[in-house]
């Protein structure tokens, strides 16, 4: 068979990063430098395997769940900024596993000439909520009626100035996972949200139907692609089953969901996975709606089941955009996919748990961080997928459950 | 929630590696040492981040496929046993990337206590073809006609005692990808299958209607799974397509190939994925036959497609095999997957051809190894899948051709 002369590159372009070669040879593969050593860096990376991408990941330990299995390793605080200067040589392009860098320390390596992706302006409506909702309602994004408040007597002043308590508070910077927010009853209950030091937004309580998310990732020249919304159903203020598509759910409204989704990536020039968590409501009239409820620049617990019931991840294409790569088809392969976090329970040791669910179900699919147990700790998450929604649901519970040890047959 | 008491391991078993913890915390998620860094532990260690393994690598140099994305990487001589011994260490259980470490030596691993799958007893028949053959023989495994033969005189004997001229040639240890490997036509051509100083087997030169693959997967304890055969389809002796399942192919001799396989993997005390490459042939009353060609005892070329066509990965299966866990499910996911291998062109940069196949058909799977492009050589391979075959084929072969660069559009 006949070489041809293969098909160089030009010499510039948006998607050549950098010229000067990633791997010996000089082949021009690009290097992804991962603020965060969390699971999601970890997936992230697993993505990045069969792209040929290389990886460098910025860790607090070396213990942490990317850190276990990546490469290249540099152990370090992501709040130091000469820390994030001397991790950022050598990478291509900085994205990140959570949104807690400060802002200002995102501009200067941006001054430095740096590849961050998602940016700084587009990453402080996710590192802070203020800016966020200022944002939303800025663009006529629908959002719970929401404000900055003072004090515990201005919280009561927001309640009035709507149906009253109870209201929800949140710190603008800081929070995940149920920390940082706090459900309100009355102005003795606001107290706590002060403690931090920390401005203190106030929404409020939402009588919503269900929790939604609607997933897009957008990359540098403004290619975006859409996930079909899921239901995401939480315990305890903790991600606990996604159900995608998200079951019953108008046809009309998941479209709105997803213009809003693309909408919102495009307004505030976000390179890479957002997810929007929704509220979907109902009005007096019974027509269904959507608020936005919480922003996220990176891969999302609500698209986990991509990984085994979408045609190409949240991860992959993740690491697509922001190396501003061509997109993946986001469709779903399966009629239903349901993913359940598997948290910590009270017994260390889950590998006899993960073997009998292994055994149950030879279809299961385990996603484990690497994490070390400790009661009501994300360590892993399993994904089911198929044709009868009841099924795959109660096969990702189980697993979940008996992986945590709260059943144990 | 209340939590539960959790589900503890008994305090021995067949799944119970070791029980000093592979991490922090008591939780004993095992290590795999992989010995070769190739792209096969590549792939390998890929489908080991979601089960929560650990991985340990013993790599030729700091750059092999492997190495670029492996955590622990051990630099090293597999042909040492004292370089084997110093990695085993710390290794719940060791398997290959390659069957090149010479049998001596795991069996003085074995000596040691290390737990090695698949065992020096299994893979001496993936290592020499001499013993592979004699022992496919012994269970009555269909088999060309074959033997060992002394010089180029005897190569002739050995033709006369068949069908004549052509023979082929194989060094019994050492040969992959038409490497070590001679088409025959004369007694002078036979000279250079000698030159290397290793034993030659002699074998009838097959007139096959294709080569199909049986791929199966066993684990310590006798579970195993077998996944769909395979079409696979070479050019100048190195795999070139494989299609999944062989299309038009007999559901009977289907069955038998599977049996086989598993009879195999049995017989031979396989622990790990082995994959079995055989001939269909027809007999002169135009019957459907099978005869075994080669056996690979570790992930395999053939079995690539089942990373985005079957439900578990032939690696993942390996894996779970090596660690005595319950097998994944091998059913295809879609109707077909068809994988084609990505060969070096001329052009030593693939990111622009790369960027281009991923514009052209968002539904590409690409699996990049990270090696340098070379005339020739395997640097990755592309999968795709769906209903329609031509449509399937056609999408998976331009991809290979544009990264190759033997089509420019």
């Amino acid at each position: 068979m006949p070489l041809g002369t293969g098909n160089p590159a030009p010499a510039t372009g948006p998607w050549r990063v950098r010229s000067d070669g990633g791997y010996p040879g000089g082949v021009t593969f690009p290097v992804v430098g991962m603020v965060g050593g969390g699971q999601l860096a970890r997936m992230t990376h697993e993505a990045g395997i069969p792209l040929g991408i290389r990886f460098k990941l910025l860790s607090d330990t070396p213990q942490d769940s990317a850190a276990q299995v990546v490469s290249e390793v540099v152990v370090g605080d992501y709040r130091d900024l000469d820390t994030l200067r001397d991790f950022a040589r050598g990478c291509d392009v900085i994205t990140f596993d959570h949104e807690h860098v400060p802002t200002e320390h995102l501009r200067a390596l941006e001054a430095d000439g740096i590849v961050v992706r998602p940016g700084p302006d587009a990453l402080v409506h996710a590192h802070d909520k203020g800016v966020m909702r200022a944002k939303l309602s800025a663009i006529d994004a629908p959002c719970p009626r929401h404000r900055i408040v003072a004090d515990p007597a201005d919280v009561s002043r927001f309640a009035a100035e709507g149906e009253g308590y109870p209201v929800i508070l949140k710190t603008v910077v800081g929070g995940y996972d149920g920390k940082g927010v706090w459900f309100v009853r009355s102005e003795a209950d606001a107290a706590d949200a002060f403690k931090a030091g920390v401005d203190v937004l106030a929404e409020e309580k939402v009588d919503f139907v269900r929790e939604l998310a609607a997933n897009v990732v957008r990359s540098p020249h403004g290619q975006a692609v859409a996930y079909p919304v899921v239901e995401s159903i939480q315990v305890d203020g903790v991600c606990d089953t996604v159900i995608a598509p998200a079951p019953d759910l108008d046809d009309e409204l998941a479209g709105e969901a997803q213009q809003l989704a693309l909408r919102i990536a495009s307004e505030l020039g976000v390179v890479g996975h957002l997810a929007v968590e929704l509220f979907e409501t109902r009005d007096a009239d019974g027509v269904p709606g959507i608020l936005v409820n919480e922003l996220a620049m990176r891969p999302h617990n609500s698209g986990h089941w991509t990984q085994d019931g979408a045609i190409t991840s949240q991860f992959a294409n993740h690491v697509r955009a922001v190396l501003d790569l061509p997109l993946g088809d986001p469709r779903p392969r399966s009629k239903w996919t349901v993913m359940c976090n598997v948290l910590g329970g009270d017994y260390p040791d889950m590998y006899y748990a993960y073997l009998h669910c292994m055994a149950r179900d030879p279809q299961l699919k385990i996603h484990m961080y690497g994490k070390d147990v400790k009661p009501g700790r994300k360590v892993g998450h399993v994904n089911t997928y198929g044709d009868d929604l009841a099924e795959v649901r109660e096969r990702a519970r189980h697993a979940a459950d008996y992986l945590r040890g709260t059943i144990t047959e």
